[in-house]
């Protein structure tokens, strides 16, 4: 699967991709069943950042950036880069001339299973990243490797089109056929704790909202 | 120990314990003889809060928070959450629902030997979190543990009612019987920084200011 | 090599020292040919600080940081405070009341392959430090090592004079023989940048500026 | 995907598995393009197996071990069990009783991201398993994962079927459909390599073997 | 607790202890409710080894071995060592000559929260560490710490006379009052896997023999 | 320092080196003042070997690992090749062909601060190796390195000619011009603690064969 383009990827909806941006990731991870979260090792370079897009998904080799370039052409506007590589690396592929360019396509940001760097710029150009690693060593453009094709990122296999949710809490992908399926159900999700949010603040306890008393008794829990 | 909810505590004077917050991490650690730090991997979720509370202890199964549901009732106003595993686990046992539960019952902040999620949530409401990982990971409510017995929590043994000060240092435990003292020592203890301070900031050596030169050539230090 | 403190240093150009640290350390990083940087473990306690300055180097004995005091005495306005230690340790080396003393004596920050406290007052001095561990842990002071010796920190081999340059992608050491030669390498590749940069803000494609196109059909890449 | 076991699997043909156990993890990785390894933090539990099956999948729940029993009725002799989780934990899922189930059904091993016990026994059975971790904890029986689902172990993405190669350098999957090419190139590479075995043996070395010297010279090697 | 040797330990019956050893750390871990166990990072410095006793605690300065000399005077016959640290350290805290000394007092084995070294001659000796570290590293004899205190020991707290059972699958802890009725449970767990494993190796399933599947088919398991 | 070959470089005498050898890491490691240790992560493929020699050092780009067949023209009898990278790298960089051609110039090991393969082979062959990872990853030639240049690996700075000492407890590196006085050191040491051996196999006491009652009185230790 080394050495090859995908350039006619399908996406979601952009308003479904905007609406799961709104959720969050700790919601919409949990309104498509607890699954499609990256490793908790991926963290943001700067708190705030919230954002979804449509992965344009990148197979680079350890310690090579070539494939970069060649993802950035086939980004479109609201799309997010996506790295995953066939051996584990800390280098910096990605830094704030890359950062430019992405963004000049429309990209809205990038998620990464290696290292970043310049994220000062980044930071000022307000460009987020998730990334594996901070570190400003460099890459070689040596060998080629794959463009939209299905990746393994942070424990979990991306395929092209997918929808990437990133904020504080790290990363979730989102399957694109089920994009639509996983924004109702988070916006239903949604509805709900705000009903909740509203008891919890006036002082209700949780062991009431959700009837628990009666079933940890049952399973032997004991006040003293 | 598992299955067990002890309710009535015993808790440090409050204004020993808000004095204790007062010195931060560092200084009480210090005061009380080096002793009492919890692992440096727990981490806060946002910078610069810096709290003292007593501790309502939580053993949790690995992936599962329905204790804090339950210990969330045992909250008095100035307490502090604190969470430890029967077995290691990255999940997101805690969000900004429990937080707005914890809150309205006048809890300070929690520490939990696992995963936090809803952090963008939490450093909005301004709830202070140090935890081992962030990660959305849902938990379920299957299994029940103990409320308030002595627990493990990053390599510290910590009981309930103990004092817990956290800040951007980390955590640390001060024994319940012990905290008055170590208040007194920790007031001590600054009082003899501020003035060892001002002669820092005027330029005098650490060199001369604790007489360490004599020590140091007998100990074979040469300047060459 | 231990027990001895090296009083005459040779410091590089302070005008080149001030201008690697415009440049940054990924810049200056690859001005040198890719080498120096510090292993990735390091980590600034606050985001947004960009130092450079001259190395007093610090061989310090684990959870003993005697020679901190010893070492304050060699700064010279601008320089950077830079410890390695014989083995591995996690403690608070440095906090507040030393870089009280340290900032009086015009250091521009610290460098440790270890741990550090007082974060917080730290952050409000604006004194930046580079750390393999934030840890409240306390310090003895019973045995001596050296101070402007060569020294491995974080990887990478220090002596005393050689440039450090600090931020947020981490650290980068510069041989003092070859900063006035890297400054200017660097400097020639910022303005390279700049004009590539201007390049991508207008929408056109690294695979177009850098000609890569017929190079990555030569190694076989395809699109499909 | 989850609660769903998949009864019919394909399988690679009986003596391509085992050509490739032959073969090796090193040469096989090698012969299908350096693709495929698992990674690294799966160690054998004792030196010196090599071995080859097909995967029986499992996609199982953070400490619970349930789904292990319903995938050892889908083995038949020659499979591989292959158990990664929906989220991390080092909890022992498997251990000697499971192992007894598993080798009478002609199982061939196991590989798993996560925890297994009674080591001891298992090395005795000969038994081999590649996991995560070793560690004694106990799991539990009360949620549903996947059996013969495609799932992600250790970085890798792996299909019900797919061939599974085992031995002291790790673990690597084969594609099913791809099993027989690959030990054709692996064979060959086999026999390549014998030759070379020879020449290295007589002191022949690589630079002429391969006939780099050249190159070296052309990339600006230099001998001092 | 500092600078404290408690002399007079009480310790469990021999017999007790020996049952335990002869269960192993799996199924002694299970028969106490899943509890005790010692973290996964310790592991034997050899392959083989399954040891009881009792536990002459240690609470030991960061590269600081002076404790062992004054831990092994207490030592009675069957008992092991049990080393936690004030602060984390890799030294190697222990070789043969201690291993010797302490050997000749009867002493089982030691677990220890640090380093070990000397693991050649440990294993010709057959004297069984289990450790965090293997590393060379020399330590000092300079500032005092604790025997027989409770400890902290790779995030699980010890007492001096608890039982600790230790094998190729780690190291776990069982309170010394409870030691006899744990034993019990043990020998009543092992009967019953006898049992069992007789009916694996016949072949019958897991399944089958604890009536799993209706259960199995309530919680939503579907076969395709 | 890229892209040179250092062809003289000077050796230890082969008597120091084999006595070195006979020595081992601990006691040499103590007979030069606790200091030369390599990383604790280095770890011998297997048990059992101990090994001195002279370095042939390499400084390899990550993931390539041609500098391997350079630096094996090199070697003289008697010689360990010893490899740092530029970028941290868990690639397969050696295995049973190089270990071949190597073996036949007389080559004694590999100390690697990286990754290495075909470890079955490299066991049968009684190849030593001590590496940071084992792991089956292939490398490319295509960037060049340097050989026999001051190499950082694993922490510590290794020149060409220094001795290399690694057994079960790590690897440690004398410096060539130290090497002889080291060893009479070393063999004084061990001469020492041959005497020491027979007293605590008699059963005698550290506190006692040392004299420490009375300072540890002093510094506050209490029996009770």
């Amino acid at each position: 699967m080394s050495g090859i383009v995908v350039q006619n990827i399908q996406r979601a909806d952009q308003s479904v991709i905007d609406g799961l941006a709104e959720c969050g990731v700790a919601t919409v991870h949990e309104a498509q069943g607890r699954k499609g979260l990256l490793a908790d090792y991926l963290r943001p370079i700067y708190a705030g950042a919230r954002i979804a897009g449509s992965a344009v998904t990148i197979l680079a080799p350890p310690c090579d950036n070539w494939m970069l370039h060649v993802a950035i052409e086939q980004l479109q506007p609201g799309d997010i880069l996506l790295l995953g590589t066939t051996s584990p690396s800390n280098a910096g592929y990605f830094g704030d001339l890359l950062a430019t360019s992405a963004q000049a396509r429309g990209c809205r940001g990038l998620v990464i299973d290696a290292g970043v760097r310049d994220i000062r710029d980044l930071t000022d150009m307000q460009f987020p990243v998730w990334s594996k690693h901070v570190f400003a060593q460099g890459t070689i453009k040596e060998t080629v490797g794959s463009v939209n094709v299905p990746v393994i990122c942070a424990d979990a296999l991306v395929n092209a089109g997918d929808v990437i949710v990133a904020d504080d809490d790290g990363v979730c992908v989102v399957r694109r056929q089920e994009a639509a399926e996983v924004l109702e159900k988070a916006r239903t999700r949604e509805a709900n704790e705000a009903a909740k949010r509203a008891r919890f603040e006036a002082g209700e306890l949780g062991l009431d909202i959700y009837d628990m008393r009666a079933r940890l008794a049952e399973k032997g829990l004991k006040y003293v």
